[in-house]
């Protein structure tokens, strides 16, 4: 085999934990989503991924379904395994005790008790050791993990349904819709991947959303926390957010929000959280975040409005903007741009990202923005 | 030959005409672009263009070439052939005399003295006619002479360099460069193919644009009139636009322009338009547009500002916005709209595109958007 072969053998392995870490998404938080495939002579003898937090972490569950067949083998694995006693014991002493003979890891475990150590133990007990096979993707999967270990807040997404000409709404407010079915089945999609999802006041207002995961009228089967800001607490009570049937509901209020009302929706089971005002009177956004990543939610869908996101592109807050542009010319003066807020004072200045990546849905184009 | 193998034949040498046709660019005005080929038993046997209006059409110089190999031939046209005396005598005469035996048309002839004339009188003659081979894309090849024979006025085009938030500037109202390279290129090739580019008062003020067709700082063959809107006519004497060496200046000033102003403009060779004011003080656009009409100018591409597209989408009048849009975020509320005036009410009566095509330069991607 050419070092070229035995490349293209590690991410076809890679790419299976990658698929089975997967099969985790919605129930690992606040751990990781981590997938594990053990070969043996060219064939797959165990292979498992983390279930839930508490519960073995993959590299158990490969080495379990593989028994004595571990002896000599490669693990691939798209987290580095861990090495110290959390809620389970450490993966890199199972895997040495297995008497594995190479661990392929997909990315350097970014949490600061790991950071390196899980693939020294296993180095100096002289197992062989391989790091960074696929890891945009093994990133990609794990992004609200990795942000909420490396800075103490989540990944945050910034959802765009815009027209060509930047506008997420008319000058009357109407928004519905912008963007075809098959854009907005795509947002459904990535809120049942999201932890949270968040509008502002106006978006609340304007457009009452339930923010619920849905195919149809259908609720998918993972549902993000939904949340949004109400500095005042003046929503309607009837409205499709308040339903805490489908999963739990965090509103941000502000200092000034009447304590009877708190008293109610908290009453009504809905999360209510006081955010401090700054001198302009606007609520602390820095401080929502950090409620957020205190509550472990590690992926932030912020759906609208345009103040929100732009005051939150401001803070340099947002990792990606998404953005779903349809084919229309919305105009006007008036009309209400994507994105409020301060924004660039020259193009120099201007938010550039790392890697875009376009796509077709239907008649729109999905752009994937990374910022960080 | 099947059917199928005749279209193909047929597509093929109507590609072959307008090709031919496409040399005359940017001197036949107001004539358009007209290419002819002559086949017979498979073999091209003369072609030609429309060079001038007042010299010979395309169909007399492909005739001339063929000579006696004419008689029983196929004719390849873009546009329907004439059938009045213009400033030349008629080419259905032309080709019935050289005794052709089939004519395919691109398309029918707008102008109203022909429309159909000129096939019909060839039908009267017993030669077989074929029309709409590439019908869409003889349109476009004339779409400046279709829009301005059919409705007195000149075809036109929008053009924005925007962000993907929709902005063509910041809150600070910089704007170099929010595209790259190989969108400016495009520009300028699409200045050298209009016959008139027209800006706004503040796009005037905040670029100081000369609107010259360059490669680089070399002007290339053809030159657009470069016309702008300046109501009192307060632009700086040493303003780029005002050079009047590369091609002609027009200059679209309101009523209360000083009249000495408007005096010293002419005498520097500025041909100077005084337009009405509406109600509300602001020029009256279709004025504007009707005397470019008037001056027979049959293409032009407004290149900004916000303002002013806004007010000719308004208005309906614009035929093919082209947007250049650059993997940036600019952001802002203050920042500044790509398309401004009322713009659409509801999302039900934004504007839709006939068709949207979209091809990459470079970083930006450029979208056609055609309204009619």
């Amino acid at each position: 085999m050419t070092a070229q072969d035995e490349a293209d053998r590690d991410r076809y392995y890679m790419r299976m934990a990658l698929r089975e870490a997967a099969r985790g998404r919605g129930s690992t938080r606040p751990n990781p989503m981590v997938g594990c495939v053990i070969v043996r002579d060219g064939k797959v003898v165990g292979s498992g991924f983390h279930v839930r937090a508490g519960e073995d972490h993959a590299e158990v569950v490969a080495l379990r379904a593989a028994g004595p067949l571990a002896r000599g083998a490669e693990v691939f694995v798209n987290l580095e395994p861990c090495s110290h006693f959390g809620r389970t014991p450490p993966c890199s002493q199972a895997l040495i005790d297995a008497g594995v003979r190479r661990v392929v890891a997909g990315m350097i475990d970014p949490n600061p008790r790991v950071s390196g150590r899980g693939l020294a133990q296993l180095n100096a007990s002289g197992i062989e050791t391989t790091v960074g096979v696929l890891e945009e993707e093994a990133r990609r999967l794990n992004e609200g993990f990795v942000r909420h270990v490396s800075d103490g807040r989540p990944f945050i997404t910034l959802k765009l349904a815009v027209s060509l000409d930047g506008r997420i709404a008319t000058r009357t407010g109407d928004s519905r819709w912008i963007t075809g079915d098959a854009a907005r089945r795509d947002v459904h999609r990535l809120r049942a991947q999201s932890d949270v999802v968040l509008v502002g006041t106006r978006t609340l207002r304007a457009d009452n959303p339930r923010l619920t995961a849905r195919d149809g009228e259908t609720l998918l089967p993972h549902q993000p926390v939904r949340a949004a800001i109400d500095a005042r607490l003046g929503l309607p009570d009837h409205c499709g957010l308040l339903d805490t049937e489908p999963s739990p509901v965090l509103l941000f209020c502000g200092p000034e929000a009447p304590r009877e009302r708190i008293h109610v929706l908290r009453q009504k089971g809905v999360d209510v959280v006081v955010l401090p005002a700054d001198d302009q009177g606007q609520l602390v956004l820095t401080e929502l975040i950090a409620e957020l990543a205190r509550r472990d939610l590690q992926t932030l869908l912020v759906e609208g409005g345009g103040g929100l996101g732009g005051a939150l592109l401001d803070l340099d807050l947002v990792d990606r903007v998404l953005l779903y542009q349809a084919p229309l010319l919305i105009g006007g003066a008036e009309a209400v741009p994507a994105i409020g807020g301060m924004g660039a004072a020259t193009i120099a200045s201007a938010l550039r990202a790392r890697t875009v990546r376009r796509e077709t849905l239907g008649e729109d184009v999905r752009i994937e923005f990374d910022l960080h």
